[in-house]
This record gives structure tokens, C-alpha cells and sequence, in this order.
């Protein structure tokens, strides 16, 4: 594989700031355009080119080029995980208040790297890019994905901002597949990884949920098998699908705190199929509703079905005679948090893997956030989540 | 509220059977008749007329009239609980293994009757019953129906068979919600009650999973705002439902030791909208997507929009000025079963019930089955049923 790195993004990779002064930059054409290269072989078969990886950093490479971060987001996050404009605010960026000066992803001493993900529709390349092949959005003419893949896309990437040897690879969720795929596929290259409420492979159950999500999008007339225009997409089976995720990525526990079976309070939302209330609306019917709504004004529906497939087929061990050999690769510290209350990746199961690798000789800790808030905890308890990651930084 | 009752029905009431043989017998209509009054009065305002309630009964009704048995079904269910000419095939009626000679609910004893609740579409009258006023299906201007209707109907229905006191009640699901109204709304009339994998009111979850089922069959554009043809409905916005459905009926335990990840290894199954595999296929998917097809070729996507409504509505207080208040309400002996792994009814809130009508000086029993198998071990595990219904019989 060979990453053909254009001229111009070279250029954008800065000299130690002897001023310390950590001001946030943006690589240009972050949002269009983002690292190009060529071709990418894939997991499953054939090639993608080309291929265009959109990224977000903050604070400064050194000169040995080995203090960088990469942190890798959730199925429809983006690479925008840290917000300079507002530091504070936990909605502006993804993992705003864990990254920064003074803070566990400390944006003084590290370079830290986000991109949005392979198959995404944040500048990335996915099924609503351009097929140069044909000068039509891919649409389902874009092939599979898997988090190897996008793992790959991703190591080019920081091949092309000159990192040597990342300090550290994290992630939550999807995210957490990937972050526990650098460290078994690029051992030599990660320093520590922290898998966050993520697992050696997903469950029958989570793979059943995201069948029933994808499969509401499909059914949306307006889907059209994936060739429809832009802003013309199925946004209520999107929206369906989001509720439904939502539900996984919460717990009975905290909906049961937040919404119990209060009839609605909030301004009304439409609902997906923008039907008449059958018997009155309870309040988490209308937050489901609302949810689902901004989710399908602003993600592609398209890279809902690849990116959501990626997390359902990815096995760590797949291509390895077994689990433990694939484990037993791993050189670094590992940090593998689970998430009491969550049933999407259950926290038991975080820490087998945990143990798994700890049995195959690595040196991997387990954390357990107590938290209610279920999958989404590891977006929501920012101290505990500081004092996990605090446990390897 | 009064009776007219078909003459026809009344003399299908059998004389006690000296010779102790128990033929089954089917009350004429059941199909397409049942029994037929002329108005409901609804506990949301209206009411409706003419309406049937199908049924099937099995034993025979004693001189004092109080050996009845009244079992409810779930949600997809109809009144064919017990199959005498197949009565140990466990596929051949829903609870076919709990109930004739010898078993718990003895119809050697018991006169046993079942019938398709208000709602329904085996026979009941339901969204797809002709509306007497317009001579076409109700669609969705059929009227909100709750479990107080559905058991008001109920009523009506053993006051037609004669019935004068029932001496157990017994269903699980939204079965069970029909039999703890029951004990509460006619303590005078039920002698025992059995609630099975049922609360006093859904949690803030399950509403939002039943929700995302409504959703996703009304966003399927052969649904047609509920005015579809008979054979013409959402098959595909159904089968997403079912399968959703089919999930929360399970447990993550249950799938992973029958499904985990294996690749599909049955005949392929269709999934609802027909689409290419993306990367494959998981055995669950294929499952799923066969319980789904399978539901949707036997039920009324309408029904199913009214019936799940009614299950998220339903709340044992509603109209009284508390729920211990409701509960102090039940004179009889009452069971009540939860089960470990069930997620849509928590065995935790199955139990808490049990001890708020001890709390109120009720006499309450609380067994569990300890089964993977999810909410849906009520209908899989015959031995740990028949011992918890023996418990009460």
C-alpha cells in the first residue's frame, strides 16, 4: 500500500510550537476534501479509489513524532471531538471535556488526531462521495467495509501527517472496534489503547437490532435502493432506525429515571411517519421522535447501513487462527472500559476481553464506569471517563 | 351494560358430562362468529357495536357454573390455547401443554375457555371488521381499545357462556395484564389469578421498542394510512415490527447460545424488503427475517398497531386514586410469575407487584422461572409453568 499524499497537506504538518502556545488548527480541506490518496485495498475484496479521509487535530506534533493521539468516533459521530471555540461545552464536539490543556487527552503535551470514519458522510468517502468510476454517488455500489478497512484508511492518514508511533488509540464503541483493531493489526505503531464499551465481536443480539434498523431505512419508499438525491433520502426510516438505537444506546434504568411513563411534556416533534398519536404520546415516544429526526437531518442513510454493517461483521479474530493469537499481538498497554448498564456491549463481556489479553501475556487493565446511562455513558460521564483514561495516560 | 345474546350460543352450553368423557367442543361461529353484542362502551370515550368475541373452550361447565377457566393470550395470539387432537405437540396451540386431562388447567375439572381479545384479527371484532355504520374495514378509525376493554368484552362474553365465577384467570404478557385487570376490576368474580411475565404498567423502554414497531409498519407504503386491502398490507413494515418484536421476546443469552455468530446455515428466508445481503448473513438475521415473513403472512398489521397501543397504555391504577388502592381491590389468590431473563416485563418488577398486593393485605405468590429463554419462557417452559400454575390449582 502506498499513500500518495498530496503536496499540499504535507505542508500543513506543523513545527514544534517552542511558544507553547496550543492554538487549534484545522488541516486544510478538512471538510470537503481531507487527506486523498489513491486506492484501498479491502478486507472483503476489490479496491476503493479514490480515497479521501477527513480529519480534525489539535496541539502539535513533536519532533520525534511519536506524541500523537488518534481517537476514533462512534457509528455516526465525525472527526470533530474537541471544540476550541467552546472547551466547555459537552455538545459542542463528541468528547470535548476529555480533551485540551489539562485534561486526560492533553492537547499541551499531545497531538491528537480525529478523523471521520471510512464509509462516513463527514468528508470522508462513503456511499454518498462521488464514484469516479462513474461520476454518480456510489450509493450500493460502494463496497463493503470493515473496521480492518477503515483502520487502514486511517493508519495512511497518519503515515501522511508524519506520526512515527501513536502515544495512544481511543475510542467508545464502534470506535472501540477500532481502537482494539490498531492495536492487533499495528502493534509496532500504538504505544497504549483504550477500547471503550467495545467488544472482540458484536453479539447476536446488537447484530439483530442493527438488521431491524437497517432494514427500516430500506423499506422507506423514499430510499430508492440507495440512488436517492441529496436531502431527498428515506429521513423517516432513518429516523426509525435512530430511535431504535437510541432505546440500545440508553438502558431500562435511565429511562425509566429520565422518562417513565410521563405523558409528553417536550414541544411535540413530528414522528417519523408524521401519524396521528393512537391513545396520547408518552414523553419518551416524543424524545425518540426528536432524536430520530436530527439524526436523519444530518447523517446519510446510506453510510448508516455500511458503517452499522462494519460494526456488526468486525471479529477481532477474523483472519488469525484464533482469538488468543490475534490478542497475543498486542504490544502495548491496553485500557478496556465497560459500561455497568450497558446491554449493547455488555460490560462482562468488555472485561473478558480484557482478561483475554491479560491471558495471553499483555498488559491490559479493566475499568467499569458505574453509570445508568447505558452504551452512551462513555459520551456522558466525563469523570469517570477522565479517571479511566487517567489509569493509562 | 347488558348481553343480547345469540340464542344459538345459548344452547351451545353443555349439560355436565356424566359419562366424564371431554370432547372438545367448539362454540358455533368461532371462526367468523363468536359471540356478538351490540355495543361496548370504551374506557378513552365511544363505544363500539356490533362486536363479536371469537372463542374456543374445552371441558365442561359445571351445575353451580364456577369451574371456568378464563386464559388470555399475547399479543399476537388467538383463542386456539389448547389442540385436542394434537395435544402434545407444543406448536399445535399456544399453551397446548398446560392445559387437558391431567394437566394443570385439568379439563377434567375445569371448563377452560379462550377467546381472541377486542382488537384482534382471529375472529374478534378489530380494525379489520367491517364498521356496521360504513360497510367498509375500520382501518384506523377504529377506536382506541384498552386491556379494560379487552377484559370487558371478556366479561360479557362468560356472563354469554353462563359462567357465574371464574375460578382461575391466567395469561402472560399482555395476557397477563388482561388477568390482573381481572382480579381488579371484577374481584367479585375471580377466584384466582395467575399474571405471567406481566407488570402494572410497561417500562419507559418497552413503550419506545413497541413504539419503533408502529413506526416502522406505518411507514411502509403499502400501508396506506391503515386503508389497505385484505391480503395487501404492510407485509414488510410488519415483518421489521416482528422482528424487533421477536428480539425483545428473547434474551441476549438466549441468541448467543442458539445463534452467536454463526453464518446462516437454514434455508434463506427472504428479508422484508427483499434486499441483497451486504457482507453476508448471521444465522440470527435469517431467523428474524423468517419469524417476520411468518407473522406477517397471519396477522393484521392494524391489529397489531391498535393491541401493542393497548399494552403500552395499560396501567392497573388508572381511574383509582392509587395503585395500592387498584391492587387492595383483588379478593382471590393470586400468582404471579416473572421470569430471570426477561427484559420487556423485569422479573424485579413481576415480583414488586406480587409484594404490593401482599403489601395490601393480598393473597399473592410470586414464583420464577429460571430460563434463558427471555419473556417468551412462558410459552416454552412446560414443566417450570406447570409447577408455578400448580402452586394456585
Amino acid at each position: 500500500m502506498v499513500a500518495h499524499l498530496d503536496r499540499s497537506a504535507r505542508q500543513t504538518i506543523p513545527a514544534p510550537d517552542a511558544s507553547g502556545e496550543q492554538a487549534a488548527y484545522r488541516l486544510p480541506g478538512y471538510t470537503d476534501r481531507g487527506y486523498t490518496f489513491e486506492s484501498l485495498p479491502l478486507q472483503r475484496g476489490g479496491q476503493l479509489g479514490l480515497v479521501t479521509i477527513a480529519c480534525e487535530t489539535w496541539g502539535t506534533l513533536n519532533a520525534a513524532r511519536d506524541n500523537a493521539i488518534l481517537i476514533t468516533h462512534a457509528l455516526t459521530g465525525n472527526a470533530h471531538a474537541h471544540d476550541v471555540e467552546h472547551p466547555d461545552d459537552p455538545k459542542a464536539a463528541w468528547w470535548n471535556l476529555l480533551i485540551g490543556p489539562g485534561r486526560p487527552l492533553d492537547t499541551t503535551h499531545y497531538f491528537v488526531i480525529c478523523s471521520n470514519v471510512l464509509g462516513g458522510c463527514y468528508g470522508s468517502t462513503g456511499p454518498s462521495s462521488i464514484d469516479p468510476q462513474s461520476g454518480q454517488p456510489y450509493g450500493m455500489r460502494f463496497p463493503v467495509v470493515t473496521i480492518r478497512d477503515m483502520v487502514r484508511a486511517q493508519r495512511l492518514l497518519i503515515d501522511a501527517l508524519g506520526v512515527r508511533r501513536l502515544a495512544l488509540v481511543a475510542g467508545g464503541s464502534i470506535g472501540g472496534q477500532q481502537a482494539l483493531e490498531w492495536a492487533v493489526a499495528y502493534p509496532e505503531l500504538v504505544e497504549k489503547v483504550a477500547v471503550v464499551a467495545a467488544t472482540a465481536a458484536l453479539t447476536a443480539q446488537a447484530v439483530a437490532f442493527s438488521e431491524v434498523e437497517r432494514q427500516a431505512i430500506m423499506n422507506d419508499p423514499l430510499w430508492q435502493n440507495g440512488d436517492y438525491a441529496p436531502g431527498a433520502g428515506p429521513s423517516a426510516g432513518l429516523s426509525i432506525a435512530r430511535m431504535l438505537a437510541m432505546i440500545t444506546y440508553q438502558s431500562e434504568e435511565a429511562m425509566e429515571m429520565r422518562f417513565n411513563r410521563q405523558p409528553s411534556r417536550q414541544t411535540p416533534a413530528h414522528s417519523p411517519t408524521h401519524t396521528a398519536d393512537l391513545g396520547g404520546r408518552f414523553d419518551v415516544e416524543n424524545y425518540l421522535y426528536y432524536q430520530g429526526n436530527a439524526l436523519a437531518r444530518r447523517f446519510d442513510a446510506n453510510s448508516y447501513l455500511y458503517i452499522s454493517r462494519a460494526m456488526d461483521l468486525y471479529d477481532v479474530s477474523e483472519g488469525y487462527p484464533s482469538l488468543e493469537v490475534a490478542l497475543r499481538r498486542i504490544r502495548g498497554k491496553a485500557l478496556f472500559v465497560g459500561i455497568r448498564s450497558d446491554f449493547l456491549f455488555p460490560a462482562a463481556r468488555v472485561r473478558w476481553l480484557a482478561e483475554q489479553v491479560q491471558a495471553q501475556g499483555g498488559d491490559a487493565a479493566y475499568a467499569e464506569l458505574d453509570s445508568p446511562h447505558g452504551h452512551d455513558a462513555f459520551l456522558k460521564e466525563w469523570d469517570q471517563m477522565a479517571a479511566a483514561l487517567q489509569l493509562i495516560m
